[in-house]
């Protein structure tokens, strides 16, 4: 019988409970697998932490959020016990064959290292952010982008009664995927994204001319976003020449500077945690459970150094190093189909 | 200028108002295009029942349920003013170039046979069974998954408390795609959908091993699910040989059947229309929105008798011949993953 | 130190963890009581069928639906092992001095009973109906108005479309309250209760009145409403001369009557048991915590006879039979002040 | 004919449109008003900026945040044409005989010098804080629970997959009341209010208190509390000399003080304006309702310089003087009674 241990790493995701499900399922009921969870990501694996995870212990985890193993941003090869070597050590004294890691970008990193250097490891790719490439969609997204336009529903009666401009600070340092979903979700009036900065002028301009629509302007912006000519004061100048926010998030940034552009009131709401915990979505919950059943087929076949992924309505399979060949940032034509509507 | 005419047809599904405002928001920033929306589906078109649709009419549409331009059940051909010839003369009376028919199989039969004969005719898919082939999902479906999702939430907790059994039965006449995702989501112990017959036997085992493992049994059915061993009492022969049922939906006719040959206590809730109605979720939003942008890119283009259609995470175009071709059953993969661990 | 134990008996209703987490929460930080849960209502009394209870079987029980305790319809005076001197003999093995019951008017009688015979007992009082006097409203009652009005409004985007009449039959058998609050809260064109039979031809007249303003008829119905005229077709009588539903509930015998006088498409959803499962409202979560802390009082103070109850903002307590004295209806005005905008 | 003006006045909150239909359905159904509406508050009253408001306009209205007459923080004794003369001349020029003033203690002061200058004018009590004297509860405060109750939810999942002590800053500068009622409805360790200040040693002795039991530390914190010790660097002091905190919230100054003092990592969460906005709570919906419907009582009865409130399950009408005598803050028992359990 194969002995599999699952370990789940990185920021939290909506979704990482119903992988585990999944894959416990499926792998007891199918391939005849037994199952360990490595507690707190890569640490519970170096250090040999672990749980029985069979039927019982996965009972009812479908709709709950957060991971059962804990996470955390242990690497592997962290510590007097990581490395291939002593993790190899420690799988074969815990018994455990191979590993299932559920994780970002760095997980599918240090995946790939430990793959050439002889563990059994396969991979779920996970990050809210939406930004792997070689997945349609990552789970945790779906909820993510939920969560952003409730908030914008809710901001935007308000930015209607009192006559303001709504700011709503949502994730994505590094891609602007749930700025850009939730914001065309919830019809806000412009949508700002690391990938494409614009100047504050133009947001001024997208603003005001809401207002002289009679509406009331609703800003999203992803947390990554950058001004070309973000003043001194509000900012220090990072490594790529574009200046940064200096204290609070690019949100809090934003508010004063239309406010004092236009004149029209400005108020900013940063959303933060609450959009990578609690409840998955329907969607979530369907894609984390397929993810968790196919990555035991992977085990099964002995497909190591693979993770599985979305592409349409099929769960694929691709090797670490295509995953990680490219980041998924916002095509220009998407920003554009959006663009040519703000304001 | 093009002057454009809307028309939503067939069943109400969450997401018609955004392919709406998608489509009017983009048309006229983008093509020069302008708007009217025909009332109440083909019989607006029919009997040159218009509104004007512009900008300010589209305002706040995205997060809306329903169709601001209403729908019904009434077909292109039908009545002394139906046709193609006729229609024909009615469009040039309104001073409309071309029509956007958002609509499911038979609004996509009846534009097909229109362009056939001559009308400037382009489509948007619409069905929240989501059993449209050539296109991954439609708008709509995600929140019939996620309301259904939620009643499953909702029973289980009550079935729990009380060692029941619950049936819940939710929306899918040929096709078992809610079902299948919702019961997914929910952690159902079995789902059962119109393509996969299966006996009260095997249903009731399933429900026999959940009960002996000290849980409480939950069953989501599609509406179109028969039964191969359906007694006359419950139902009467169809066409096609399969028993269906004479007074209420499958669920209420399973529950009894349950409850008699298991012995635990089954109780039936049929979902029925709060599946198709109601805000949006995040997904059908944005999936809507980029629908109804990307169809007035067919009409700019003039590409008659197609309609738009997502793959993967593009919007392409498909024809109408092309789209029918097919009717997209849950395949034998999809059912076989779920049912291995169903019980 | 005192020993308590604790049952939930009859229907299930959200916020019956939230009570039992706020009582051992309380009694055992302040009181110095410790815990036990009899399982599945009185059948675990009289059966001495328990599980312990402290600090972290509780945890995270405020946002859980259901009963961890089970619950079922079985009493105190049931079977060999039941009546007041078998519990006696029952409570004193198990070294239980008191016990809290929560439940309905069934249970407040039955305990009424017991602390007649001799057994120290208290009470919290429960239904989703809030049809108990002597208390403002009971927990389960705001989720439940709450699951019905997401309902309206998930039925009125769909009644605008296709332009029917939608029928809603929410739970009440015996008082209307949910149909009140959930028909209040969604804007229905009609309310009808137990309370208050209205003739079709009143309820046609306000269904013609408001598609004559050109909107779709919402109409709320209480399970336990009845027809003064209802036909024979249709119905059975009562012992109390009103007619009754023969086949499916009130909301499914309406559709058609309402369907064939007004020619209106009309359409019947039947809520059932969504309404009393899942996650609580936040209210539910307060004032189930704040009874299940206050009735640890009432054993600390050896209150026996009493319960619980929700007097303006403060909870207090009250002898069961005072409790039993009334059935709290819908009043008169209430139902008037609403009656006058219906249609 | 009665000609009624209704404004509103201050900070958004959830149900002022319902309370806006109530009125107008049951006044021009019963009483035979008709209804103007002011706009952006007292500044339409005083600038004569109205819109008129019969049954079409309040069409829908129940489940609509915000306030479709807008608001703001405008005196009625601000510019040129405020204070009682004026008004009462614009009045008369309007034909309007009676003013609704839906706001808060501002409102209510106001309402209550025109009153005493003459004005006929009647009240709403409104504020989402739920800090008005001589109301159980007022609209908006429900809803702004509900959305801090479901932060909580996703904010424990995060915590608990981090091992993250979570800190979420809701609404309440002068009372805690948002704070207790969501930190209880979630379960939180620690609920920290402006009523009852706590020294940093406390909260995180309750902090390690909840860790040491291997869980994830929760706490809510209002606002408007205020530490008594509050170091230099993160406050100025206050003229009653209490800190302040200088930058950000007070949770995000809370927040580094736990984690360094626990040396448990520690996130801070701002909800913001989210609490304020977006679809009302069936409790709020049915509450504004009543309210709504309750004041023209009172225009129909002249009883002007009254406001209707809610006492147990009633609406009654106080003295705007009444109202005004007292502030309601949290009450020592009702904290006492969450505090013994924190931790």
């Amino acid at each position: 019988m194969t002995r599999v241990g699952i370990l789940t790493s990185g920021g939290d995701c909506p979704g990482l409970n119903a992988v585990i499900r999944g894959a416990v399922l499926k792998g007891t009921t199918v391939h005849g697998q037994e199952f360990v969870g490595f507690l707190d990501g890569w640490r519970g694996l170096v250090e040999g932490d672990v749980m029985e995870l069979d039927r019982p212990t996965v009972r009812g985890l479908s709709h709950q959020g957060g991971t059962i193993l804990g996470t955390s941003r242990f690497g592997p090869y962290q510590g007097p016990n990581g490395g291939a070597e002593n993790i190899s050590r420690t799988l074969a004294r815990l018994g455990v064959d191979a590993v299932i890691a559920i994780g970002g970008e760095g997980t599918a990193a240090a995946s790939q290292r430990l793959h050439d250097e002889g563990i059994h490891i396969v991979g779920v790719p996970k990050t809210i952010d939406n930004d792997l490439d070689q997945t349609d969609y990552t789970f945790g997204f779906d909820t993510a982008v939920e969560v952003a336009t409730e908030a914008i529903d809710r901001l935007r009666t308000t930015g209607n009664s009192h006559k303001r401009c709504m700011v709503l600070e949502v994730m994505g340092r590094g891609a602007g995927w749930i700025a850009l979903h939730s914001g065309t979700a919830g019809g806000a009036h412009a949508i700002l994204v690391p990938e494409f900065p614009e100047s504050i002028e133009q947001i001024c301009a997208w603003v005001n001319s809401v207002r002289e629509r009679g509406r009331s302007p609703m800003v999203v912006v992803a947390e990554g976003f950058t001004l070309p000519d973000m003043t001194h004061a509000h900012s220090t100048k990072g490594l790529d020449g574009f200046a940064r926010p200096r204290l609070g998030g690019i949100g809090e940034v934003l508010a004063p500077m239309i406010e004092e552009r236009t004149g029209i009131e400005t108020r900013a709401t940063v959303l933060g945690h609450i959009q990578r915990g609690g409840v998955p979505t329907a969607f979530d919950r369907v894609l984390a459970t397929r993810l968790g059943m196919a990555v035991t087929d992977l085990v099964d076949r002995q497909e190591w150094g693979n993770m599985v992924a979305l592409h349409g309505t099929d769960i694929v399979s691709v090797h670490f190093d295509e995953a990680l060949a490219d980041h998924k940032t916002v095509p220009v034509e998407r920003y554009q189909e959006m663009r040519v509507i703000f304001g």
